[in-house]
């Protein structure tokens, strides 16, 4: 049977990346403009015929809601779900709720820099009581003490990676065509981990969003085509140089 | 750790309820009217504290749609998610498609309504090359040749409850809120199985749409209070005799 096709959707505009603030662990919904992307990103599944078999979303409302809008115009809205924390955004920590160019402003651009992209320096913890926290939230109950206080890169790599083998690889090894519906670091995390990108080039990586990335994996699971295929090559060409931009 | 509680939602009106259409296994979209029910029915679910731990729907998108909806405006749509097709509508085998009224005039009431609420007598089949048929549907490829053509409500209460006993009686006993978001007469076969209400009194039951139907089981999984209770009562009471009149 093969190997099978895996497509990763990273969510549309939310609430929150309008108003240009850090959002992380916050749960904020989409956009009018993040539903449009994800309509878009289903009718480009259906167009190329990329058609889905499962959907592996984190436990955050904006990408639930991508992946309820994508399937939707894909006619795949019954197909299997499955949802986990470790699929979520990074964690900001105490940046959470913080506007992006004020923070900027107030902490310069190196260390601006140093929290957004680096891969081992994670932002300040959060505290507990910060109306920002997820502490308390019962998505989160059975981590308990577990529960993230912020996170680096290299923290999401490393709470994603038992979820990619547990519950993502042997969907790919039965032949299915799985889509991930999630954000912005987990997506990088991911794409580090499959493309071999080292620690130092993935904090250049962007991936736009709503619009599907499609990898072809060989057997030992390594794409037949480094850095995977976007459905619409030119719209993800003219986004990623904007999401770079972000914060500025 | 007790015998959890079980929620019914019954999907809002579809374009076809809207436009008098018999549907059973046609995969029609919610109207306006339905989303609006369905986020009505979710706010219910928050301002009563009936917080679902797990949701299980049909394979068909009025129901997936209402589930989505519900759970958004509870605050709990990062639940876990399982989808079968013993949860789908009744299929109404050659009348789908086919308008409610110009039925009842052209076969007359007591035809019509021995397909409509007889337990026993199925509606002639679909052919398998009629534009309404799901022959041919992925979703339903597991089921090859089994796939139904046409059902009474009894056979929706032999499909039915193989899932029930397999797949939401654990979670029931796991002492989990459990939210079933389905179908008119999906609904009707399970609760004719809970409240043990005869073949022919099943012909009687409407269960009104977009109002959470809970029941609390004891550890039979009898219900502790006959009939459930609706978490807006009033509104059900009048819905109930507004579904009756249907297809007049």
């Amino acid at each position: 049977m093969g190997t099978g096709t895996l497509v990763l959707l990273r969510h549309g505009e939310s609430t929150w990346n309008a108003k240009n603030l850090f959002t992380g662990w916050v749960d904020v919904p989409l956009s009018e403009k993040g539903v449009v992307e994800a309509i878009r990103g289903g009718e480009l599944l259906k167009e190329t015929g990329v058609l889905p078999d499962v959907v592996h979303t984190s436990l955050q409302r904006r990408a639930i809601s991508t992946a309820y809008y994508a399937l939707d115009a894909a006619d795949r809205h019954w197909i299997p779900v499955k949802r986990d924390w470790r699929l979520n955004e990074r964690h900001y920590g105490a940046l959470q709720g913080k506007n992006k160019k004020e923070t900027l402003e107030a902490f310069g651009e190196e260390q601006f820099m140093l929290w957004r992209r680096s891969y081992d320096t994670p932002p300040p913890p959060i505290e507990a009581d910060s109306e920002y926290s997820q502490a308390g939230d019962p998505r989160y109950a059975d981590l308990g003490d577990a529960i993230p206080k912020t996170e680096c890169l290299k923290d999401v790599v490393a709470r994603l990676l038992p979820y990619w083998d547990a519950e993502i690889v042997p969907d790919l090894r039965a032949g299915r065509t799985v889509l991930i519906a999630a954000h912005g670091n987990s997506l990088r995390a991911l794409v580090k981990h499959l493309d071999g990108i080292s620690d130092d080039a993935i904090s250049g990586l962007n991936i736009p969003t709503g619009i599907p990335l499609r990898y072809d994996l060989d057997d030992d699971l390594k794409p037949k085509t480094a850095g995977g295929e976007y459905l619409d090559p030119s719209a993800a060409e003219a986004a990623i140089s904007a999401v770079a931009s972000q914060g500025r």
